[in-house]
Formats: structure tokens, sequence, C-alpha cells
């Protein structure tokens, strides 16, 4: 018997990989996981959501343009029944992804590599999309009921609930992808990473890759530690700016040992609180700690 | 926003799902599932190790010989620290996912499909096995240490833990894959299903179908009732006999309602009681359930 040494996971691997260490991560107040669910959003339709994103996670690995990848992984994850499971988490993960592509492209969708993702690689990838990633990204809101909220007036032909129709308005302000993610960053948790060089996604790389233990324990760590430092514009969007800024003194509870994380879970759960832009992050840093190495 | 219909899963998207839906059913007295680890036998690995089949699945679907294709969803599945977390199930998701490529094979690795999974199609793959599948089927043992008795003496040279070393031997004996799991039926539950046409499995899948709620309650319930039928064969090469007879006599107490499945879980986690090959069973049940339209 010989010891067969294995080619390393692709790119795309590793980030369909990062989306089912996320949801498995418990406890992680407000999220789906492996030990909550609700009945109409399951454990078993992340599941699903995230076999269906890694044909698109392949084309964004070869170098396919970020807006038409994005749009196909969000179409993939959304052949199950619970609806958005992990639109955010793919919005972040898609330039983190295209940052690993050769420069020459790369036809065999990811199984040859030589590079891994860095703050500046993936800005390149941002700072690269065009209007047609913006479209394509309209486009992807076509698949699936995302939460948003209405768009100042001036702003309603560029309302992305338009999906694809908006096309028009959108070629029009000629807005690159990039340039419509700065546009949010100030709203919108996963834009700021897209416009900020992805501070939070790194920062949780490293957390992971300092620890030890199962992943999906360092995992639900890193969440409530996200939680505490930063609110999360999904719960913003769902709920309001008190409730947002309620989590987030709930789980710096928490984190100073007066509250525990599976009290806050069962309480955000009544209430219906998502922390969704948080979990997203955490499945971002878990792609980047893989692609660094990270060992499963 | 319009509702835009999504294509099916393929094959080997489907066969990918099936391995993380089983080990996600809980309670599942004696393997790992959501709630429920070893050390060093994690439920993260088995995500690691469904993410890494999906390569060599697209390979059956596309109609690649069955032992190649097996040994390279082997491979994949061998990218993690937990060793041989799925073996027994990818062998039992090969030739049925076989079963649904098209006669002209499919080289986009099964996108395009006309074809449903049924027994007779599953065992046209079976008898269509050669001794070159064989050479595979050995050569898959050099990924990962797979549990296994000591074959009688004058079969030492067909041990399988000699891997692809063993190839002379099987060139040799000219047993086809199908023929020698034949030889294994009455010892080996897996080779039971690619011998006697999969009737385990499509049972399984049946109970699937017919049954409502979440997708890993059914699997764990499918799963209990599975082990209540028949001895688990992975119990008796992992202890004895006796120790099978129990594990299936328990099951059927907890069945009768006379002992919970928590409890059995709990005191066959404390003993090292594994019963895999029934897991291996629902897997491929869930496939040919998904395969046949079950919705997640």
């Amino acid at each position: 018997m010989t010891d067969t040494a294995h080619p390393p996971r692709t790119p795309a691997e590793n980030a369909e990989l990062a989306l089912l260490l996320e949801v498995s991560g418990t406890p992680k107040p407000g999220n789906v996981d492996r030990e909550r669910e609700y009945p109409d959003l399951r454990f078993e339709q992340f599941l699903a959501g995230a076999v269906g994103t890694r044909d698109g996670f392949r084309h964004a690995a070869s170098g396919e343009p970020v807006g038409r990848a994005f749009e196909r992984a969000v179409a993939g994850m959304s052949r199950q029944r619970g609806g958005n499971t992990q639109f955010g988490a793919v919005l972040l993960l898609t330039p983190l992804i295209g940052a690993t592509a050769h420069d020459t492209g790369n036809a065999d969708g990811g199984n040859q590599r030589a590079r891994s993702v860095t703050p500046q690689r993936a800005q390149t990838v941002v700072d690269a999309t065009t209007v047609d990633d913006t479209v394509a990204f309209y486009t992807a809101f076509e698949h699936v009921d995302v939460a948003v909220d209405d768009p100042p007036e001036e702003l309603e032909a560029l309302d992305v609930r338009h999906g694809g129709a908006a096309e028009p308005a959108i070629r029009e302000r000629g807005l690159s992808l990039g340039e419509l993610m700065e546009k949010s960053a100030s709203v919108d948790g996963i834009a700021a990473e897209w416009t900020d060089g992805f501070p939070r996604t790194f920062e949780v790389a490293d957390h992971l890759l300092d620890g030890d233990g199962p992943i999906t324990d360092r995992a639900s760590e890193a969440f409530l530690s996200q939680l505490a430092a930063s609110v999360d514009t999904f719960v913003i969007t769902q709920h309001d700016q008190s409730t947002a800024t309620e989590v987030k003194n709930r789980a710096q509870e928490v984190l100073a040992g007066r509250e525990t994380a599976r009290e806050l879970a069962a309480d955000f759960v009544d209430r219906g609180i998502n922390p969704g832009t948080t979990a997203d992050i955490v499945a971002g840093g878990l792609f980047v700690a893989l692609d660094r190495g990270l060992e499963v």
C-alpha cells in the first residue's frame, strides 16, 4: 500500500466547501446551522445550495467575468426550495475565486493553478469589472428572492428587483460592478468588503488559520467575534438599525461571558433575526483559509 | 422579477448531495452525523470527502468505465484527514451514476441527460465491467485505508490491500469487477447490492420519496429501518458476527419503541460501532430518490 499524494482541492471545490463548513458551524446565533433550522429554511437546503454553486465557481476560477460567473453560481444555488440560502456569500466569494485564476485564463475549470488569493489580487478583479458585470449581477436577482431595501426614488430604475430588465438604466449610467458596490458600501457589508480590499474576510481567514480543533468550531468563534465587532447590515435590512445594534451588543455580552451563545441563538431564532452578512463574511474567510492551506 | 425555471441538478451533483444529506441525517446510531462525531473522524471531513468525489462522479456520468471513475472519486474523497469517509458509498453510487449516462457518452460531464437510474440500467453497467475495472478498483485502495478482513490463504495475492500491485494476479484470474463483487456478495452488503440489482438501495429510495418533512429526517428513519432489517457487514468486519446481530436486534428494539435512537447512538459511539454499510445504502437510496425528483 503506497501513500499516494493527493492534488490540492481546486478553488471551486474550496469555495463550495467553505459554504458547507460555514453552515455547519454551531452555535451561530440567528442563522441556520447543523443544529438549528427554520421550517421553510432548512440545513439541507444550504447543502443543496452549496452543491449548486460549484459550476459557477468553476467558471470564476477559469477567469470568466465575475458578473457572469456570479449569476451562474446563484442560478445553481437556487435549485432548492429554501430560496436565498447563500446569495451574499456567493457575491463575496466570486471575486476571491477569480483572484486565483491565471492571467492567461484556465479552460479546464481551474484544475491547474499557480496563484493563491491575496487582497491585492482580489482588488484587481474588482477593479477590472465592467458594466457587463453589473448587468449580470442584476440578472442574478431573477433566480431568487433577496431581501433588499427600496432604493431612493431617483434610483428607482436601478432597483435590483428589476433584474435584467434594468439593463438600459444600468448601461445609461455605465457603472461597473465595482463602482456599484462602492455606492452600496456604507449600507451593505458585502459591498464594503468589495470596496475596501476584503479586510474582514482576510481577518477571519487569519483567525481560522491560527486556531485549532474542528474547523466548524473555529468558524462559529469567528462568527461571534465578527458579530460583536460590526453591525450586520442584513439585520438592518430585515429589521432596523436598533435591532442590528442590539445584535452587536448581545454578541459582545457573549464574548464577555455574560450570556451564552446558545441562549442568544435561541432568542434570535425566536425573533427571526438572521445576521446573514456576518455568516457570508465567515464563508469568505473559510475560502481564503482553505486556499492558504487550512487542512480539513 | 420573473420566476426563472432552473435546470435539474446533474447526476454528479445529485450524487455529491446524496453523500451530504446522508451524513446530515440524525440520529443515525453509531455513525458520524451532524450532531455526533469522533475526534479523529469529524463531520467536516465527510463534507470535504463529499466535495472531493464530484469530479469522479462527473466522469461516471459521462460514461467513463466504472472502475476508473470510482478510483477518481475515491482519490478526491481522500483529500481530508479523516481517512475513509465514504468509500463504500462511492462504490455503491458509481454504477448508479453510470446508469444515467447516455449510450453515446456525454463529454460535457453529464449536463445533458435523458435517462434516470433504474435497477435494470444499473445492472447493465455492472454486467459491462471488465478486468480493467477490477484493476482500477484495487488501485483505489492506495488512496485510503479501508477496513477489510484478511482473505483466505489461497487468495492472498488478491488481497485488496495490495492495491494496483495486485494487477498481475487480477489479470491472471480475469475477473471483471462485477464478478469480483459477486464473490464477495455473501460477506459485503455493497457487493450484494452490485450483485442482486441494488434491491435495498431502491427500497430506501421509495421510502424517501413516499415520506414528507425534512429529507435528513427521512434518511435517519430509512437508516434505522435498514439497520433493523439486515446485519451490517461493516460491523462484522470491524467487530464480529455477534456484534452485528446485536446491532440489528437493538435497531428492532428502537423501531418497537423499547429503546430510543439517541440512547442507541450514544451506546454505539461509546463502543466504536459504526454500521457503515447501512449508511452507504442510505446514500445510494438518496441518490436514486434525487434522480427521480425528490425535491430539497
